[in-house]
């Protein structure tokens, strides 16, 4: 089958380390897993460090998509439309039976950790992973339910006060998104980023974006969105003493960060990642999110390489594969 | 009076940068404070990072004390033996009036922030600040208020439940003093250190201490009181996934942590710096916590620049300073 193939042992940067292969062998379902054929694949900042090196994956990235089912022996699943939860877990472990199957230490991970991912044709995962998608939702909706669920994952693990000052630092898709998730549950979110471009585009699509320095120290929750070391100090700086800082990107290193302000602020810092695809499908089934403005491109599967490059852009949102 | 005073511009390390002095002026209360003289002082790790240039302080540390009030203008002080609070809050800013005073923008610090502190024969603090010592608890007990109320501070911020697997990393006085508050609450901490001679006196105070290399990843609650980069490290390690790590130090630098475990496994990171003194009283009053067998030894204000030599050493807990 075509896929994109990430192989950490070839050169360096994108351009080195990913291939478009025809040749790549069909991957072949385990037991209680089925076959999906995929339709959109969506292209997130984690593919692009992985890229880089990030978790030393090789293999076919890519985590978000929508596709559907060819080969499954679970009958429900047969011929639907689904999306995947991309934990797959071993059912077994202390974590596991805490209900804590995105932590299960045992898991492979669809497209970063030991399972290849949704750039290529056909991707396999456990069906108890798969969720049919409602009719209402459409294909380009749909692939942003991964990075919708991280987002609402916020409203899993802390209650934020309706009223609270909220800060989104960063503005690209993921602060985006995150944005859109926040909106949706009554929040009133500033969105503060550094691309004139995207923030104008943010503020078309209501959000309420403006140049990152505007922002002042005082926030009662700050969503760290970048990436960035730099942004994990600002975000430092704006929350207010005993406020919460949410950190979704795992890249954001900590070199050169003065981390005494958690302690001297008693900040609460919390590690945001995965979360479950109900709440993401419900608010895209209801249209209280219409993530498709998001999308700056869609690329055929060939041109994958083209789409990398295109999503590496400051200037860009969402980039989608379209692989079948 | 005599005072140990800190001139960050005056050379190096502990030796050049702290003077003993004899000829210091003595504090003048303003309105609403109370001069204090000093009994017994205690060295804590924040007082030797000062030393190094940690918070730029310039003039007299010390933050933890016990002592009589000699002039004051609240009757019920008059006379009285007291502790006191650190945190000098202006009292009518949004954070104070959150009843945030400790977090107030414009506090002065006791003995880091803009007030001269206690390693000093007399010291000043707002009425409000003081709170008389029950007859029941000695001066040398009484002197552990403070760091006790900041140990105690945990509790305050967040509930842990009584049969969760709580691990302290750290040896030092700290780390003693939160495994004390830890176990009055019900609690058994696992301690992890790495001084042998002070894992063995802890044990011998019912602290159950161990080598740090012991402690196998999974515990619901890690408390870092290394103040050590390598700690925070090591802390992102033991605790499991949503699990929680209190930052107790100030110290614990960033310089080659990676932290994209807090977000990979979306731990909960809470910064928790000072207490209130209540609770920590209570504790003394009623003998649930004794502190006193952490004193390493007790100096007087002459010989302070040895006392705050030994409080370096690796070997031991509390050096106390007797001011008068």
């Amino acid at each position: 089958m075509r896929a994109l193939v990430l192989n950490q042992s070839a050169g360096v940067g994108t351009a080195g380390r990913v291939a478009l292969r025809d040749d790549y062998p069909m991957p072949s379902p385990r037991r209680g897993e089925s076959l999906v054929r995929v339709r959109l694949a969506g292209i997130c900042g984690t593919d692009l460090e992985m890229t880089r090196g990030y978790m030393g994956f090789s293999g076919i990235p890519g985590h978000e998509f929508v596709g559907e089912v060819v080969s499954t022996g679970t009958g429900a699943l047969a011929g639907r439309r689904v999306v995947g939860e991309i934990n797959a877990a071993c059912g077994d472990c202390e974590a596991c039976r805490a209900d804590m199957g995105r932590h299960c230490p045992k898991r492979s991970v669809l497209g970063i950790l030991g399972r290849d991912g949704a750039f290529a044709e056909y991707l396999c995962l456990p069906d108890q992973n798969l969720i049919p998608v409602p009719n209402g939702i459409s294909d380009e909706a749909a692939a942003f339910t991964e990075p919708l669920a991280a987002a609402f994952e916020i409203f899993e693990q802390t209650s934020i006060d309706p009223a609270a000052r909220v800060a989104i630092l960063g503005d690209g898709r993921l602060g985006a998104i995150v944005a859109l998730a926040m909106k949706s549950r009554g929040l009133r979110p500033r969105l503060g980023g550094h691309h004139e471009d995207k923030l104008k585009r943010l503020a078309e699509i209501g959000i309420a974006a403006e140049p990152e320095h505007l922002l002042k120290a005082g926030f009662d929750v700050v969503v760290e969105c970048t990436g960035a070391a730099a942004g994990l100090a600002r975000a430092l700086e704006l929350v207010r003493p005993r406020g919460k800082l949410i950190l979704k990107t795992t890249v954001a290193g900590s070199a050169g960060v003065n981390l005494a302000p958690i302690v001297i602020n008693e900040i609460e810092v919390l590690g945001s990642r995965c979360g479950r695809f109900r709440p993401a499908l419900d608010a895209l089934r209801t249209g209280a999110i219409d993530p498709r403005p998001l999308i700056s491109g869609i690329y055929p599967l060939e041109e994958g390489l083209a789409a990398l490059a295109r999503a590496s852009e400051p200037s860009k949102f969402k980039i989608l594969l379209k692989a079948s």
